[in-house]
């Protein structure tokens, strides 16, 4: 079998399987947003990596060169927010070039790189530099030293808690199109998609106060609370009308002749933190994280959509999936 | 001006004026074989990343998936060996496939990335799957939990030290010049190439006894030995008779018709280690580290090759630089 017919997910569940749970120091193998290990003293680590690939994840006709540095950073840092934040972070990059960028890109692209690092206290102290004949590749992998022993995953969700997210939902999807219809960077949706925020003060707060689970929107909302679902073993109902939309998406999407609740829950790249928590924590979760209640876990399977009466929406869409579409 | 005409080393020295050394918890930044950075105990972190690209790094006509995952991880742990070992060390894979590969040829990968971790106890926690439609990307990340806060650079040669490598030079280069030829996987020299040898053991070795710098050959011995020179602003001869060379070397070099030292000076992918230690220290390192003196510390600049009589031998090629001969 071909892995364009496996796909992405399948094909990360067999290398799972081969991995396993790691042993030695690890706290946290494969499958979930970062991995977690031991440290010698009190506090654990958590390493997490991305890459992006020209053509596939990045477009440098409307992507600059310092918003690709600095994306491919926030991106990473995204991930150990929803562990639960860190002391401090560390950055590799390993970077692919054809040798036909003018140097001065590679410079702004560092420099992209480093304000991000800066804005969000992580240091990026190396990579290497290799020949790509055919594009351009970031591929950051990222270190936090974390709080303690204490982190979230995926896993912790149980039939009865309320899912819930911060800030808004949709931005970086509709900016995407935007940009790819030759629209303005300064148009706010497609700054979310540029410069996505890593949520580390909220993936922090959450781990303090309790959260059950947590994972980082990048897949797609609907897509993400799969995922939590899938290792928790529970299901989710979402309710379509408390979906949080930000007032630029619905004018971007109006624009666009979009639908901006299709956006919210499908589009992928928001980068915000989707968090299960118990009842009683709503309140706390609301006032000093920021999140919006979305949802609610069920001790079903999957995820249904549902309006204001309780009807199931059928899904008109799915979140983004690598290797979609290819044979 | 274009990277192609800067050059990788060009480059790099450009990106590090821009990263600076790092601050925070950075003991030691880029510009060496891996970053090392301060843990909350008595333990340092190194941390180092190296990618592999289709086409420029590797050819899957001769190097099977399972020699691309062990070899992706061994030259990872090459740079944590230089760096003077660790105690244990956790990797990081960021996997670009273009989707048209059969799946049993991922996990034959990820079997060739596990069975090198065990081999030399570094255990892989995760990393990400994403799509490159032109060819597959390998980004490997490790992250290494040091025995203390001392480690290894490249900076610390003095004049009249001298110079010492493990091993044998030359093998990897000639058996990638066999591979390219059609010859067999079972030659030596093309499992040198396939399946390098991390010397976790005598970087471990190297630091206790004390040696003043080090680097693991993979650009090719004097290029490495160049990179020694210029960290630790000295010059460097090399002993051209000295220069250690396999049985297999010699014998697939004469089937090739190449020069053995040739390969051995400037051939890369060796991961042998080059040691820059002490005069008296020289028996230590033959005995315990197994490391044949090759050269000695100068005080003028770069590295001149000298024969039996002392005089000068002109450079014969160069080593591997990646983006050379690119316009």
């Amino acid at each position: 079998m071909k892995v364009s017919e496996l796909g992405e997910f399948g094909l990360l569940d067999r290398l799972r399987g081969l991995l396993g749970k790691g042993g030695g120091g690890v706290l946290l193998g494969i499958g979930d947003d970062a991995a977690v290990v031991e440290g010698g003293d009190g506090d654990a680590w958590a390493f997490a990596s991305d890459a992006m690939v020209e053509g596939v994840h990045f477009d440098l006709s409307y992507c600059s060169w310092y918003a690709l540095g600095y994306k491919s950073l926030a991106v990473n840092l995204s991930d150990l927010a929803s562990m639960g934040g860190c002391r401090e972070a560390y950055a590799l990059l390993s970077l692919g070039l054809t040798g036909r960028e003018e140097v001065e890109r590679i410079e702004e692209m560092y420099r992209g790189l480093l304000d991000c690092g800066k804005r969000y206290g992580c240091i990026v102290v190396g990579g290497d530099l290799v020949r790509s004949p055919d594009g351009v590749v970031v591929a950051v992998a990222v270190v936090g030293r974390m709080r303690g022993k204490a982190f979230l995953t995926r896993g912790g969700a149980e039939p009865g808690d309320i899912v819930m997210v911060t800030g808004s939902l949709g931005d970086s999807h509709l900016g995407l199109e935007w940009l790819m219809r030759g629209g303005s960077v300064e148009n706010p949706c497609a700054r979310r998609h540029l410069y996505p925020v890593p949520r580390l003060e909220e993936g922090e707060k959450s781990l303090r106060l309790g959260a059950r689970a947590s994972i980082d929107v990048s897949d797609g909302m609907i897509r993400d609370l799969g995922h939590i679902c899938e290792e928790s073993g529970v299901g989710a109902v979402v309710f379509r009308e408390r979906i949080p939309v930000s007032e630029a998406a619905c004018r971007t999407a109006e624009v666009l002749g979009k639908e901006v609740l299709q956006a919210a829950l499908y589009g992928g790249e928001d980068y915000e933190l989707l968090l299960v928590v118990r009842e009683e924590d709503r309140v706390s979760f609301e006032k000093e994280v920021g999140a919006t209640m979305v949802g609610r876990v069920t001790d079903g399977e999957g995820v249904a959509v549902v309006d204001e009466k309780g009807e199931v929406v059928p899904p008109g869409g799915v979140g983004y999936q690598h290797f979609e579409g290819e044979q």
